[in-house]
């Protein structure tokens, strides 16, 4: 499965003085070089509407690099990149300047040998995607006579399934599904890819991955940042969209799928979209009962948040999976803003078992715990004896620390799904009917929200949540599995 | 399942000048005191044939104690336990001589508050095993009138299915099947315990325990040291006898027994008795197919070796469990002297996945190591993604140390069989129908070997043993697993 060569092309990047770009792609390029990773034939041309000229865009992203670069700066691994990157200014609404980017593209093309192929990453506010890819098409640098042209999109994908549909056909229409490189960068993150590695590859966890052997699932996705300087995106989205709608039921549909017939990108995905097409509450009456909403006390005192915003920044889901290795399994979700602690974790809990020998001991059920961030490993909790005693059971935990094992040089996701894109690999990517199936389940939670009222704040900054997120478990006899660092 | 009060009793030794009496017995009995685990009213009179003052004897079990306990020598535990300590010299097969032990018994029990219980601990040479108990009957010393008599055998519990049958007749006759306590001491150690926990106290386990998901089950104990200065011993026992008869079959059932109806000692005993009466090879051809025998190389110059021994250092087993269980599942079993590494361990290998979704790329089966000595614990051997790669498997482990979770202070085997003598609890001691089944197994190989020659001796010393024992397996397409320390 690993491709042996990569695809020359010119990275060109829509907002290119922008958070992302100096964050995260150009740090993931410069360790990419730093691996020996990037393509022969390689260059970035990066997009911006500040007037800059090339070396003061330069100077911004060496500094970039020296502070969010997982590998330390080197001289000589910056020389080699700087020498690849381009900033050109443009206004990207105004069609006439994409003929003179394609003239420049073409300059690009020649001297760095990168075949005309291109890739567009589209690292602005979503509101400008359909315009950018309609003057691109327009200009003809969507073409794939004989080299390609792709196109990658960060999330939203929309901001519910109407806007994500008509995004989508603008953005088919040009380029093709084949082309569109949704991004979801926690597809990108190693514990979601050894996700399907320990379900498939090892024997005895696929015979327990069911109904009968499991209890519940919970996932949990926790920051301890409030919203910071991003008020007006997130007035906008709320925790269900920026979260729920990609991240989490990407990581849901990982868990939950069936086996796919092989491990090519759309066998894969389309046992994903099996489970978000099965996924529950759907009626209103049941999302009232099974979805809760939060906000954190000092939310509405956040730079560009209304005073009044009933934004949600928590979310708890009780989610089924309706089908039949799944049947009456709780899936718990949640995640939240101001929470105690910085994670994402998935915690597989097994029934007890039947008939237990033990039943008059204090036993705890077993659990498989997959953790995802900060720290990433598998943690398996069992039953053991208690050395010295007749048959005091305690608890005991395996672990595998994947993080811990190889330094902290895993690969950050970014670097994955640049690499991934440039090989032409789009199974870490989201199929637009996985995007369409995500927002259709969202979309009637939200609706269902309109009309309630919510009482917000209605949690303390620090806390895990609203009371009623306890509730939603106590109602089942369940509690939240708080994990400790 | 723990009991709540101990049992008074005198702790009556046969064999009280004795190495097992030294190295195991009193270290065991002074740590019990260590812990606040005695009964309130107890005493211990040792029965040997040397003429000792009490304080000579005294000084010899200070020095034992000093040398071989966990816990350090501290004079007030010594204080404690040396008050407690007799003396008693006497030739056990003057049966005039009992009638003396009787009234010093009576004086002790009183001086003491034992309460007339008395509980005999065999720590002789098993051809003296009758004639003590017969003695002990025809002075009355087996009253079971309103207080108790135990009887503590050690291994081996006769050489062969006949004798074993004749030594028990004597001792059922005289105390019964309930006060008869056989040890096997591997049956104290903390990780045999914890098998039965494992399997049956945790879910993930059970499920997968059986044909259809375990390959391969591989049972190692291995020493280092050759026979010492146990060569009279040895030369009249062998491998088979002296480990697989008792030890390896014992636990061999723990792994293969059907789930108990409850944790009583008979329940248990039950499941354990049922995997000995199924187990293969019994016919001469399997036999010769199934079974290697071998002999280290220097042994036939050990001090009491015959030049020409064909007594087995080492064997090694492929052994079926004939129950729906286990239906074809290989059992390999093997022990040996001079072999590279000290250690008991149990391998249970599972298949890999149906299907395969990896099987292009380089992954190990799962396994479940249990290890039992020196180091304690559970590792448990799966496949991951290696981090920073696309598909690439490689095998991670977890492991929970047992006895680096708690220190090294794990009781000692002797200390709990003790305590479980004391209290009447025999769960941990093998009954009657299992030494019974052991040796009609046992008997049939030996039998078979009668009529073949070997070729001894077959191994270097510090070798796994003979190149057959590799056969063995590769004949299966298998090979023996050995770990690492």
């Amino acid at each position: 499965m690993r491709v042996k060569y990569m695809n020359n092309n010119t990275f060109v990047i829509f907002g290119g003085t922008g958070d992302l770009t100096q964050r995260k792609l150009m740090p993931a390029l410069y360790n990419l070089i730093k691996e020996g990773s990037l393509p022969k034939g390689f260059a970035v041309v990066s997009i911006g509407r500040r007037d800059l000229t090339r070396e003061a865009y330069l100077d911004q992203i060496q500094t970039s690099i020296k502070t969010f670069s997982r590998y330390p700066f080197e001289e000589k691994i910056w020389d080699e990149l700087k020498n690849l990157i381009y900033y050109k200014q443009m206004d990207f609404t105004n069609f006439a300047e994409y003929e003179k980017l394609k003239e420049f593209l073409d300059f690009v093309d020649i001297k760095h040998h990168t075949k005309g192929n291109h890739i567009y990453y589209l690292a602005v506010a979503p509101e400008f995607f359909d315009v950018i890819v309609d003057n691109l098409a327009k200009a003809n640098l969507n073409a794939q006579n004989g080299k390609f042209s792709r196109v990658m999109i960060e999330k939203p994908f929309g901001r519910n399934l109407q806007s994500a549909i008509y995004l989508n056909q603008k953005i088919i229409q040009a380029f093709g599904e084949e082309n569109t490189y949704r991004i979801d960068h926690y597809l990108g993150k190693e514990m979601l890819q050894n996700i399907m590695v320990i379900r498939f590859a090892n024997s005895l966890f696929e015979p327990v991955w069911n109904k009968d052997y499991i209890e519940q699932v919970q996932i949990t996705s926790s920051e301890t940042i409030g919203i910071g300087t991003r008020g007006s995106y997130y007035e906008n989205a709320g925790a269900i969209r920026d979260m729920v709608q990609s991240h989490l039921l990407q990581l849901l549909s990982l868990i939950a799928m069936e086996r796919p017939k092989d491990l090519s990108p759309n066998s894969v995905r389309d046992e994903k979209v099996k489970v978000l097409q099965k996924l529950k509450p759907t009626s209103k009456a049941e999302i009232k009962k099974n979805i809760v909403r939060g906000q954190y006390k000092s939310y509405r005192s956040e730079p560009n948040v209304s005073t009044t915003s009933t934004t949600e920044t928590f979310v708890a889901l009780k989610l089924e999976v309706d089908t039949p290795r799944w049947k009456n399994v709780p899936f718990y979700i949640r995640t939240g803003k101001k929470l105690p602690r910085k994670a994402i974790e998935i915690i597989i809990q097994f029934k007890q078992p039947e008939k237990m020998l033990y039943d008059n001991l204090t036993s705890i059920p077993n659990m498989l715990i997959i953790k995802v961030q900060p720290q990433e490993g598998v943690f398996f909790v069992f039953n053991a004896k208690k050395p010295g005693t007749k048959n005091t059971i305690i608890p005991v935990q395996m672990d595998f620390c994947q993080n811990c094992d190889v330094g902290i040089n895993t690969p950050e996701a970014y670097e994955r799904l640049l690499l991934d894109a440039f090989n032409g690999d789009s199974t870490l990517f989201a199929r637009w009917d996985e995007v369409l199936y995500s927002w259709k389940f969202i979309d009637a939670i939200i609706e269902s929200w309109q009309d309630d009222e919510v009482n917000f704040p209605n949690y303390e900054d620090g806390t895990y949540g609203p009371i009623e997120a306890n509730e939603l478990l106590a109602k089942d006899g369940k509690e939240w599995i708080n994990l400790e660092d």
